[in-house]
């Protein structure tokens, strides 16, 4: 189980409520408006600030938090989807994981995949600035080589995102049944990585400048995609 | 003055050396290569680790800090380059602040506008995650009415990120003497901003997540504005 701070994020719990656990109020703020959270189909608890203070992260808690259950997702049918996907090669900070599963979400990824030693989804401040992705798409951690074997055996095709050279993003035709690579803050992708991968790509940007930050550059890339689906479903 | 920690923006520092004043390194670190900063060109203070760690705001600092001039922009200068202006309505987070300023010293703003009630880009945090783009971007802090006035009267056409309606941020297009006003994180943009756009853009995404993270959006739009000027210019 984890936790989830905030309005927003309590109102995507309240949203999949067969994973909430546990709501705890301010008793200060009990008698506001929760938006889309209806108390009277649940159970909370009115604790006082200083209890709210200890039970969240954040300096200025909300007034309400809760406890969640980790969602499950089958493997299975996250490649049954043929649905793109997005693998994250140790991403560390947590402001960028929670804007990277943010920018899946609103943006047609079927699913995450975390390299080993990336940082943990379900810490605090990754699910507080993922605003509720964590709890809607799926995400599979300490994602293996067999794994990624599947994936080639299944057709995905493997590209990579890549500062010093490849494709411009948005001359390359994504098929949906793809898995991009998004290298780390510190460290871009690995040597092996880049191995299994067939097409790399690039966002061509003032050369000045050393790159762009990681969840910048992954919603950059992303919409390209989602564009040009909505582009050939005839969604646009 | 503000402080610069890390070595990626120290190197930063140095490439803009007249507003370099000094620069600390940690003396466990003395002999380590400093990248491209080259020490025999300046003074620098040799400091014990424990001293490092009071002058960095970061908890694991990179053994090198400098102090270094605020850079001094002419907003007249800015408005002859005719170029991309993005307006930012307090955005309060200091992680969104700085990746915004980095996609768009990468991505071909010409400057970015701050709205009083903006987080301080000279804060520690913006600087460090702003990877040197706070020394190289023109960036104006507490831009008043008259001055969006004078904008207006020099031909500036405004457009508008909302996220609930507007043309696809892809159909429109964009030409350089535009301002983009991107709302804050809580608020969105503040009616009377509103009120002076042409042209409210719109990134399409799946209708269950609330918004896109200000930075994710922000870089969106301005690569796709980006990706045009290229396409234009014959530059792709």
């Amino acid at each position: 189980m984890f936790l989830v701070e905030g309005k927003r994020s309590v109102e995507e719990a309240f949203k999949r409520s067969e994973l909430l656990k546990v709501i705890f109020l301010d008793d200060n703020s009990a008698e506001e408006d929760h938006g889309d959270i209806d108390l009277s189909f649940l159970d909370y608890y009115l604790v006082n600030s200083r209890l709210m203070k200890h039970i969240c992260c954040t300096e200025n808690p909300q007034g309400v938090a809760a406890i969640v259950k980790k969602p499950l997702w089958s493997w299975e049918e996250l490649l049954g989807t043929g649905g793109l996907l997005i693998y994250l090669d140790q991403v560390a900070d947590p402001g960028n994981m929670g804007s990277i599963l943010r920018s899946c979400w609103a943006l047609g990824v079927a699913g995450v995949l975390l390299a080993k030693g990336s940082i943990d989804p379900f810490s605090p401040k990754v699910v507080r600035s993922s605003m509720g992705a964590i709890m809607n798409l799926p995400v599979f951690q300490n994602v293996s080589d067999s794994q990624l074997d599947m994936l080639s055996d299944r057709g995905y095709k493997f590209l990579c995102t890549d500062i010093n050279g490849g494709t411009n993003y948005y001359s390359v035709k994504y098929k949906r049944q793809s898995l991009i690579v998004i290298g780390s803050e510190a460290r871009g992708v690995s040597a092996d990585l880049k191995k299994r991968c067939e097409q790399f790509i690039n966002i061509p940007s003032n050369p000045q400048v050393d790159s762009l930050n990681v969840a910048a550059a992954c919603a950059i890339i992303i919409a390209e995609t989602w564009r040009q689906y909505q582009e050939e479903t005839g969604l646009a």
